[in-house]
C-alpha cells in the first residue's frame, strides 16, 4: 500500500511569498482577516494552553519563543528585539513561526512573521481600540514612526475610523518615510515637532517606540479626558513608554496579565495594580470604557494568541491561494521506526513528492 | 552604499540535505563530532542560559520547545512525542531547530533535527557511558529497537567499545529491522525473547522505549553489580522505564536536574533524592563511578545543550560542505525601518541574492 500521499506536508511561506500573499489579498483585507481571527480566538480564551513567553536576554537585545495551543493547533513564534540592529542595516524585530497539528505533532506551516507581526500587532491594537476608544474617534497621534507605524495607521483607519494622524519620531527620517508611505491612503497627516504637539487634540494616542529603556513617552499632563492610549512599545522588562501616573489615569487593559506584569508598562506598578484582560471585555465579563470622558489604556505587549490567529490566517490563505512551497522539515518515511534506513538510501529517494 | 552582501543569511538544511550530509561525513564521524561538541559544551556549563523545556501536553502526545543560549549563539529545538503516530505511518518523534546569533537575533540555520536528534541522543548516551560505565564494557542490552536503536548501537560501538548486543522489543518487527540494519557493522547481535534474557550478562543496559506510560522495563532483580544503565526513554511526566528501586541501586546521573526531576525516571523519587549533574563529573567536580562493582544510572531525558551542540555541528559542517540552501525566513531589507515599503515593490525584488 502506498501511504505516501496521505502524509501531512509542511508549507514554507518565506518573506517573498508573504509579500505576494499580502499583495494578492490586499493589506487592508489581511489586517481585517487577522483582526477577525484574533477576536474569535480571544473569545475562546479558556480553550488555550497559555504561558508567558520564554525570553533570552542579552546585552544588545532579546530573543523570545511564544508558544500556545488549543486542542487542534499548536503554534509558536520566534521573535527578537535588537534596537541597535538598524545601525547594521538589519531590522530591529525579526520573526518567524510554526503551526503544527496537536494530535500528531506534524508542523504544517513554517512562515516568516516579520511582516506578519506588524499586521497582527496593528490588528490587535485596532481591535482593542474598536472596543475601548471613544466612539467617533477620528484623530490619532502616532509616536514612533518606524517599521510598524504604517500598519498601525492603516489598521486604525480601516477598523476604528481614524482620518487624521499626528506624527512624531525622534528620527525625522522615519517620519519622512511614514509620510511618503501614507500618501494616497486617505489619511490627513500632520508632522509634529514634539510629543506634546502630536498628542494635543488626539482621540487616540499610539506609542510604538523601540528603545530598550524605561522611557516616558507619555506623561500625565499630556493626557486629556476621553483619550484612548494604545501603548505598544513597552514590551519587555526595562522597556516602558508611559509614566507610571499615566497608568493611573483610567482603567488599564492588557492581553495576558501574567505576561504583561513582567513585560508591559504595568511592570512599573505593584503586583496588585488592577488590570483587566481584554478578552473579558470582548466576552462581556468585564466593563470596557464606561464613559466618554474616561481615559482608557491598552498596555499591549504582544501575546502568543495573536500569533496563533495570524499563523492560522497565513496557513489557510496561503493554501487557498497556492502560495508557498512544501519543504522536508520532518521526514516522511514509509517506515517511521526505520530512521536509520533513510541513511542507506540514495538521498534523492528520501524526499517524497508533495 | 550597497550593504546587501553583508547581510547574514539563513541556511536551510532539510531532511534530504541531512541525509546527504551524514552520507558525506559518515555516521560514525557525525556521532563522534556531535559527541565532541556535547562534551565541550557541557564543560562550559555555567556559560549557558538554561531552562527546563516548555512542554505542551495533549491526549496523544507532547510538543516541546527547548531553548538555550550562551553569549554568542541561541538555539532551540521543536520536538514532538506521539507514540500512536506509527499507526498512521508517521514518526513518533519529529524535530527541527534553529541556531541564531545572540547579538543580532538573525537566524543562521534552520535544520531538520529528527535524524539529528537520534545522532545527538546516541552521542550523549555514549559520552555518559564512556565516563560512567565499567572500563572494558563489551556487552550491551538494547531494550527498545525502534528509530533510535541503530544510532545507540553504533555510538556505543565507536565510543565505548561495545562489541556484542542483546536485543529485545515487544514488537518483533522492530528487532528484525534492527538486526538487518546492523548487518556488517562489526557487532555480534543476539535476539532475546524477554528483557530478563537480554539483560543477563550485559555490562551496559540501554532502554529506549517509547510508550507514554509509567512502565517498568527494568526491575531491581535484573540489575547485576557493575552494570551501567543508560535510561533514555523515560523522558516526560508519566513516562518512566525504571522501577523506583532500580534508581536506588547506585548513583544516578542526570543532564539538568530541574528538568530531569520533572521528566526523567527520577520523577518517581522525592524532590531531595540525590542526583549528580553529568557535567560535574566531566569537570572533575563530582565523582562518577567509584568502583567496578557499583551500579551507575544515567537517567537521560535530552537537554537543550545537546541540541545546541548538534546544531553547531550541523551549521559548521553544512556550511563547510556547501550543503543546504539560503532561505528568506527573515527580511533582508536595505531600510529596516521601512517594512511597509517591501509591500510596494514587486515581490521578486524583495529576495536579495545570497
Amino acid at each position: 500500500m502506498d501511504t505516501r500521499t496521505t502524509f501531512p506536508t509542511t508549507l514554507y511561506v518565506g518573506v517573498e511569498d508573504m509579500v505576494r500573499l499580502v499583495q494578492r489579498v490586499g493589506l487592508s483585507a489581511c489586517i481585517a482577516g487577522v483582526a477577525q481571527r484574533i477576536e474569535a480566538a480571544f473569545l475562546r480564551w479558556n480553550e488555550f494552553d497559555k504561558s508567558a513567553r520564554l525570553a533570552c536576554h542579552s546585552a544588545d537585545g532579546v530573543i523570545e519563543l511564544m508558544p500556545i495551543a488549543d486542542a487542534e493547533r499548536f503554534t509558536f513564534k520566534y521573535v527578537n528585539g535588537h534596537p541597535k540592529n538598524t545601525r547594521h542595516g538589519l531590522p530591529t524585530v525579526m520573526a518567524f513561526g510554526v503551526l503544527a497539528d496537536v494530535t500528531t505533532g506534524v508542523p504544517r506551516l513554517l512562515s516568516e512573521l516579520t511582516l506578519t507581526t506588524a499586521i497582527r500587532t496593528a490588528a490587535m491594537s485596532a481591535t482593542a481600540a474598536r472596543h475601548l476608544a471613544r466612539p467617533g474617534s477620528r484623530v490619532m497621534a502616532l509616536i514612533g514612526n518606524g517599521a510598524q507605524s504604517e500598519f498601525q495607521a492603516i489598521a486604525f483607519r480601516d477598523l476604528v475610523g481614524i482620518r487624521e494622524l499626528r506624527l512624531f519620531d525622534t528620527d525625522p527620517a522615519a517620519t519622512t518615510k511614514l509620510v511618503a508611505n501614507l500618501a494616497g491612503q486617505g489619511l490627513s497627516v500632520t508632522v509634529c515637532t514634539s510629543i506634546h504637539e502630536a498628542v494635543r487634540g488626539a482621540d487616540i494616542v499610539t506609542t510604538v517606540t523601540a528603545d530598550k529603556t524605561n522611557a516616558t513617552i507619555l506623561t500625565p499632563e499630556m493626557v486629556a479626558p476621553g483619550m484612548h492610549l494604545n501603548a505598544v512599545g513597552g514590551d519587555c522588562p526595562g522597556k516602558t513608554e508611559l509614566h507610571a501616573d499615566v497608568l493611573r489615569c483610567g482603567p488599564v487593559f492588557v492581553e495576558y496579565a501574567p505576561q504583561s506584569r513582567i513585560e508591559g508598562d504595568v511592570q512599573q506598578m505593584p503586583a496588585d495594580f488592577p488590570v483587566t484582560e481584554f478578552w473579558q471585555v470582548l466576552a462581556g465579563q468585564a466593563p470596557g470604557r464606561t464613559s466618554a470622558g474616561q481615559v482608557t489604556v491598552f498596555d499591549s505587549v504582544g501575546f502568543a494568541l495573536e500569533d496563533y490567529a495570524a499563523l492560522c490566517f497565513v496557513h489557510d490563505t496561503a493554501r487557498a491561494l497556492g502560495i508557498g512551497e512544501e519543504i522536508d522539515l520532518v521526514p516522511q518515511s514509509a517506515d517511521p521506526k526505520n530512521l536509520f534506513g533513510m541513511l542507506q538510501a540514495p538521498a534523492e529517494v528520501v524526499r517524497i513528492a508533495a
